[in-house]
Parts: structure tokens; sequence; C-alpha cells
């Protein structure tokens, strides 16, 4: 019988892996290198943690199951709410700010489609209790500074304010749920059908068309000197408008000098109070959104206390896929193949082979008693660079043949200096 | 309302998720230089895979539910029966042998108790087809270099082989069921049980006290000598004995010295088919056994297909257990704090600190616009190592006065020499 993996699910390879564990890599040294530290939580919570977030629709789109004490679960469809749960069971005597990153894999049910799987990963961080402009400027430096260090080029970071389009919106008497589902809808980015809840709930023609007009709003700071005039006298809104001149003001000091001031980022969710931000690379198509974050009270809403945070997570596997878009580099299995002529030679190559094991250099031996022929076929497929030739005559004299499999040049090299021979090269 | 992470799962936090990157990091370094590559399978598996494994009983102990599509789906419990599937998916044209490692967390259904929890880690690899000695020798040898690497100094390597007790009780008819429940009571330790259950049966007195004997001889070569003589004329018993003794001939030339014979290990699953080891630490008490492994044959249970595997997985919860009862560190956030002394030299503060971390160094900086007292006060608990105390006189002069946290001595420093400043220390 065939068991296969199951729908929506994705097995990883080692090239993949090593590409994936590269980024990883990279990752963990930008955030620590900000002073963030990581954090693990597990990969079921109760399911009453992503309800009270995004509310009992949610359900439709996650794992979630009952266990053998008919407790309710569910496979963490996103990392904020574990980590706002983390601080709230663990973290709340902690000095502020805490700065904390996440690595791991989150699940949805959906029907998969190109670039979306039930199991995906997000990488992202939460800065806690710091309520500042210089906070939310340094986690989105900390997320410019990821990207350069991953060499990703071509990629646009959009930031905006909820406070303006909400403002707007409270002036106009749209509160709590229907201010929501006004911003799900600009968030999905579908105007027609923003057009139509807007005339359904019979919104004032003016506000109508400054909201329209105000999420196409994009380019630098000439964006906020044209829609401070107007949003006219919406106190919130200029507030909103002031905090991101103050923001932009400051990604100067962080050195954040490409950005696009967008006022139709929406973000999905409800618990955002201010600023927000999303990062694109347009060649990935409907996939293009690799990082998105602002500044929330998510901890509020989970336990009353109020600690406000900002953070953002990058859709890993997406930015796997941006940067693999870019380049691909030739994948290597271990460096050098240790290869017995005969039979009589393998205990010398097992020892060979072991020594520079001690030396950490990535290297392989025949484990299968094949011919020599056969054990050069399957290391050419490893793509090692090189093999050592471990023949009966050669060790007499204590030496081996070292064949470089690129040239097929080959060189009689001392036992005892074969590790300076591998490191000259 | 207070929401709790679920009944018998963990939140790692900063000190320990440090301490776990480090296993982790050496882990796949040592793994790498044998030549092994990292493969990553899905959180949740087909039920089948699991009850093909262990059989039926296995639901008992497992988180598994119905997706929205009604499939059975498990956590997986354990990853060599994934690795096997993605084997069998992916890897069956993939020349031979083939060197596959993992990382993961794994699941189980049971009542939380000291050391064990409901989700766990496994680090393990798995060698695929080839069917040799020196496969097993190299794999021990691997075990053997990571706790050496890791710096774990009190362990006891055993190895045994299950040939020589299905031997014997083959050559006593005890076959099938009967035969794998005996085993399974070997593998606990449970003697008074064994006894029972070999009275149940009507076990000859002979055999009874034979393997009663054997699975408690442990020691030197002169283990094997020992046992020879005691089984006789049991040809597959004589066979596994003569296998022992190749593999230990083996390590020799694989450079692992320390070892324990020991004929009493019968791991619990019945698709093993020779070789096993298993690794202590008697100081974990009643979690001593910090790895497990050996020579199986699960894919053919898969498939039919005969590809003979031999893999081993450390339990990572254990192993970092037993690291931390050796050695803890003291843990720093950031080695470096920016703390600007008033307002109006923050903006030079941030333009410091981004300076460090383009050039690597782990630094943090005041994002709550709090006085210098409570800043310091902060810096402290984040045990840094120096504070870079920017101030408004010494910034007309280019300088900033960078604080030892340890020493309390303070030194004015040009801003350019900053970071040469940090690396001479």
């Amino acid at each position: 019988m065939e068991i296969t993996r199951p729908r929506g699910t994705r097995d990883f390879l080692f090239e993949e892996m090593k590409k994936r564990k590269e980024v990883e890599r990279t990752l963990k040294r930008v955030f620590e290198t900000y002073g963030y530290h990581e954090i693990k939580t597990p990969i079921f919570e109760d399911l009453k943690l992503f309800t009270l977030k995004s509310g009992e629709e949610i359900v439709k789109q996650i794992y979630h199951f009952k266990d053998k004490a008919n407790r309710d679960l569910a496979l963490r469809p996103e990392l904020t709410a574990p980590a706002a749960r983390l601080y709230l069971n663990e973290l709340r005597k902690h000095p502020k700010p805490i700065k904390m990153y996440y690595y791991g894999s989150c699940f949805r049910y959906e029907r998969p489609q190109a670039g979306r799987f039930r199991q995906f990963w997000q990488f992202g961080c939460e800065l806690m209790g710091a309520e500042s402009p210089q906070a939310e400027a340094e986690v989105i430096a900390l997320a410019v500074h990821c990207l350069r260090e991953l060499g990703l080029k071509e990629y646009r970071l959009h930031i905006g304010h909820l406070g303006i389009l909400r403002g707007l919106l409270e002036d106009a008497g749209i509160r709590g749920g229907s201010q929501d589902r006004i911003m799900g809808l600009i968030d999905k980015g579908d105007v027609q059908e923003l057009k139509l809840h807007l005339e359904r709930i019979e919104a004032d023609e003016n506000m109508k068309s400054l909201l329209l007009s105000i999420i196409g709003m994009e380019g630098g700071l000439g964006v906020l000197e044209n829609v401070e005039k107007m949003v006219g006298g919406c106190e919130p809104a200029l507030e909103s408008i002031d905090d991101l001149r103050e923001l932009i003001r400051l990604l100067d000091d962080f050195k954040v000098e490409d950005y696009n001031l967008d006022l139709g980022i929406a973000r999905g969710l409800d618990y955002y109070t201010g600023i927000v931000f999303e990062i694109y690379v347009p060649s990935l198509g409907a996939q293009k959104q690799i990082c998105g974050g602002g500044t929330y009270n998510l901890i509020e809403l989970f336990s009353g206390e109020k600690i406000q945070s900002t953070g953002f997570a990058f859709g890993f596997d997406r930015l796997v896929a941006a940067l693999k878009k870019q380049k691909d580099e030739l994948f290597q299995f271990a460096k050098v193949f240790v290869a017995p002529v005969s039979d009589s030679t393998r205990p010398s190559a097992y020892r060979i082979v072991q020594e520079l094991r001690e030396e950490g250099i990535p290297s392989d031996v025949d484990l299968s008693g094949r011919k020599l022929r056969k054990i050069l076929s399957y290391a050419d497929h490893l793509n090692v660079e090189k093999v050592i030739l471990v023949g009966e005559r050669d060790l007499k004299e204590g030496k081996v043949t070292i064949k470089d499999m690129k040239t097929g040049s080959q060189e009689l090299v001392e036992i005892d200096k074969i590790m300076e021979y591998l490191k000259e090269e």
C-alpha cells in the first residue's frame, strides 16, 4: 500500500532544506543583532486563543480537534496570538520593552493552490511595551535590514497608518463591525465590493469619494500634505498623519531610505491600532506580500492589560521563493569522498574519513562494499570536490591519491599531509 | 479571561532557547560532517502510517483527528515512519545509500510527568540502503561524535543484537505476536512480568533460564565468548554473535573505543532486525536513555521493497537536560546598549546603534523615551557588557562615553573609533 503525505503539505528535501536553513540562519543573526531573542510556543493551542483574536469565523479556516480529555485545541494558524499568550503566562513581570522573535510552522485549512500550503512557516517578532514612534522605526529598520542581509534585490516597503481611515469612518458614524467590514474589504483590495457596501449602508457621498481616493494614495512625503488638506477637521486622522510624519523622520535616523507611503494598507485584523507596513516582491504575483506588521493592542484584547506592541512577520515560504528566483547555487552533499580501492584498504579508509570529520570537513566514505567504479559514480552523483583513493600500493608508502573531480587531475599525497593539502586548495 | 498553554506542553523562553539552539547547531554541524542532509516532513501524517508501523494500539497514545474532508490524520509520534514514507514518495530513484537527518517535534498523548511532555523533540538520522556492518559502525560513530562535540561528559553506549534473543525464541518455537510480546517486556525491563509470561506460555525451562541470563549479560568482548558457548547450536544466534564481533572490530576503525555489549537491549518495535544500540546518561534517572537506534526494515513493511536502514534518534529534550546538568553560562541579551543622555541626542544614538548592527554587534537602544537612570537599570537587567552614553557635550566633540558594566569604569571614545574600541576589548 502506498501512503502519501497529507494534501496541501510538503516534504522538504536536501537542496531545499539547505536554502531554507541559510535564510533562517541569516534572519536569526540579524534579529539577534537588534537585541531580539527567540521563543518557541506549542504547535497546538486552546482554540479560544484564536477565536478571541479573529472571531468565530476563523474556525472554518483552521485545523481544530478535541483531545482525549475533550479539550478544544487548534493547530496554530499564526504566531502573534501565541506570543501574546506567552507574555501573559510568563513575562508579565519582565522589564519592558520585551523583544522576542519566533520561527515556526503554522496551519490553515483551505483549498491548496500555487504557493499556498496547509502547513507554512512564519518568521517574526514582537516588541512589547514600547509605545513610541522610535519603536516602530526600529522594527521597520529590522525588517529591511534582514532583506538587505539576505541579498534580496527587488522589494518595496509600503507604510501606512490605520488611524486615517478609521478616523474618517468614526467621524462619519461608521463604527464597530461595519467599520471592520470596510477595513477588511480595503485589505482585500476588493474595491467593487467596497463600493457596493458603502452604498448599502448609505454612506455619505463626500466621505465615500474621500475614502476611495485615500486608499489609492501612494508615494513620498507629498502624500501626507495632500491627505492633510483632504481630511479637513478630522482630528484623529490629522493626529495619525503627524504620527506618520514623525515616523518618516525617525526612519532616516534608523537608516531606512526607500519607502512608499501607502494609505490603502488596512491589515485584516481589528486589533491593529496605528502604523502598519507591508513589503512586496512584485515578481511573486498573487503571493507578492512577503512581510506584514504594525502596532497593535492584542494583549489588551486577551487580558485588559494595556501593553502596546509592534511586530511583523515574514511569510517564510514566500521569502524563500523570492530569493530562489534570484539565485541558485550548485548543491554539494559532501566535500570529500574517501574510496577504498580494494577491500584490504577499507580500515585505512575509515580511519582517514574519521580524521577529516574530526577536523570538521564534510566527508563521506563507501559503506556499501562496492567496487571502485561504482564508488566513483556514486561520489560523482554527490557532487564532491575531491575523491581520496586509498590503494594498497600507495598505502605501503604512507600515501593516498587525491583526485580532483572537476579537473580530473590526481596527486599523490602523504597521509599526514591530507589536511594540509585540502586546506591549501 | 486567562488562556493558558495546553496541558503537557511547554513555552521556551530566551535562555532556554539559546541553549537548545546551541545544541541544535552543533548536532547539525556534526551530522553534515558525516555527509548527512536535512529533511523536513509535515507535522501531521495519514494515521495509517503509524498504525501500520506500531499497530492499532498506538492510537491510544497519539493525537489523532479527522480533517474537514474526513481524513484520519495524526500528529506524528516519531520521525522514522515519516522518513520512510518520504523515501517511498520522493527518493526511490535516488542513488543509495541515502543519508538523511531530521530535527523536529513529535507528539504523544499520555499523562504528563517529570521530563515527559506531550510535544517533544527528536533529532535523528536514517542511512538507507547500505546493508553492511560498516554502515552500522559509522552510524554509531556519528552518535558518539555528536556527544563528544557537545562536551557531554558522562554517558554510556550500549550495543546489542536482536538476532540472539529472537534466534533463541524462534528455535524454541516462539514466534510472531508471542515473540514480540516477550521482546516488549525485555525492552521495558519488566523481568517479573517476563517470568510470568514465560510460565503462562509454558516455555521450556532451559530456554527460560538461558533467556533470563542472556538479558542480564553486559560488558566487553568476553560477553560474546560466554554467550557463544551458551547458545550452543542455535545458528541464527551464532550468526548474530559474529555480526556483533565484526561490528566491534569496525568500531575500532571508526575510532569508537568506549562501549558496552549489552544483550538485554530489545527496542520496543518489531521491525528492528539486527544491531541495536542505546546511550544512557545515568544521572537523568528514569529518563536516562538519550539515544536509541539500530538496523531495521521499515520500508519493507510499508511497500514490500527491501531497503535495509540503520538509524538512531536523540531524545533532544533529554540531551539538553543532560547538558544543562553539566554547565550553565550567564545569559546575555545584547552586548552593547546605547543610551541617549537627553532627548536631543536620540537621533545620534539611533545612528550609532544602527552602525553597530551593520557590523553584526548585538546591540540595543532605548525605545521608550525613558530618563537615563531608568535606561541604565533596564540595560543592567539585560546583562549587557557596555553602555554607550550619548551626551550632548561629548557629542559636540564627536565623542561618546563608553561605560563598562562589570567594572563601572568609563572612557571617552571618538564616534569613529567605537567599533575599534569594542573589538579591542
